[in-house]
């Protein structure tokens, strides 16, 4: 079990995506964001983002996958009161294999509940080919292996 | 066809969700965010979150639907570059009803793409008793009806 003593300023996982799919792409637009250039996967060379691509809240929900598989899997998780600004730096294709580089920023013990600890991060997510694709901020609450004064 | 001559500052759409299942928030949680407090409907009065919830993610991606539904249907939406600050204030539980409100802070030309314009929203969510579930900035870019100066 990892709790909120076992993260460190400075640390720094790696994680990587299975391929995104197009059919992945396709079902998470028709129920959250049926917009053409995330439900067409034929469209190319089309507008600002250059034709089809993956919503960026379904880029957020697959950092949140990765997230979960990287570090939060078997810890003491308390989940997280919000994000910072979120980028999205570069359109998610398929066949994008992603890498997610998280950064503990800063640890810190909660003021008011003394049964839990504060971590924040840096997020950002790679594609194969190195670029950029998004970047975020955002804190996840932990408990502590052993409650601290308040 | 809603271009982006057609948003002004001060501009404010509501819009109201269908009520938040429970196999929604768990299906979206298998796929995404594989918490016990987003996986187990039964689970109550537990932890910092109180129980069973939606995902932060989720509530991003229903907020999406929302701004889909409520104004970027049928408009000349040409993506967005990325949110601000997401704020989940308070958990999405099965059963609630959302009503979004966005506030349409600004609208301005695109310096570098004549046929674009941006416009920036706040994009609050309630729930059926009046709390404020989320709250976020972020910004759309929309085609021009007519393309302007660069």
């Amino acid at each position: 079990m990892r709790y909120w003593e076992d993260f460190r300023a400075g640390d720094v996982f790696i994680h990587r995506s299975a391929p995104v799919s197009a059919q992945a792409i396709t079902e998470f637009a028709r129920e959250f964001d049926p917009q053409p250039f995330h439900l067409d996967p034929a469209l190319e060379n089309d507008g600002l983002l250059g034709g089809f691509c993956a919503s960026g809240w379904h880029t957020c929900a697959i950092l949140m996958r990765m997230i979960f598989d990287s570090y939060l899997e078997g810890s003491s998780s308390m989940g997280g009161p919000g994000v910072g600004e979120v980028r999205w730096l570069k359109p998610v294709r398929p066949g994008d294999v992603l890498e997610l580089k998280s950064t503990c920023l800063e640890t810190r013990a909660s003021a008011s509940r003394p049964e839990m600890g504060i971590c924040r991060f840096t997020w950002d997510l790679f594609n194969q080919s190195g670029d950029h694709v998004l970047t975020c901020t955002g804190t996840n609450f932990f408990g502590r292996r052993e409650a601290g004064a308040s």
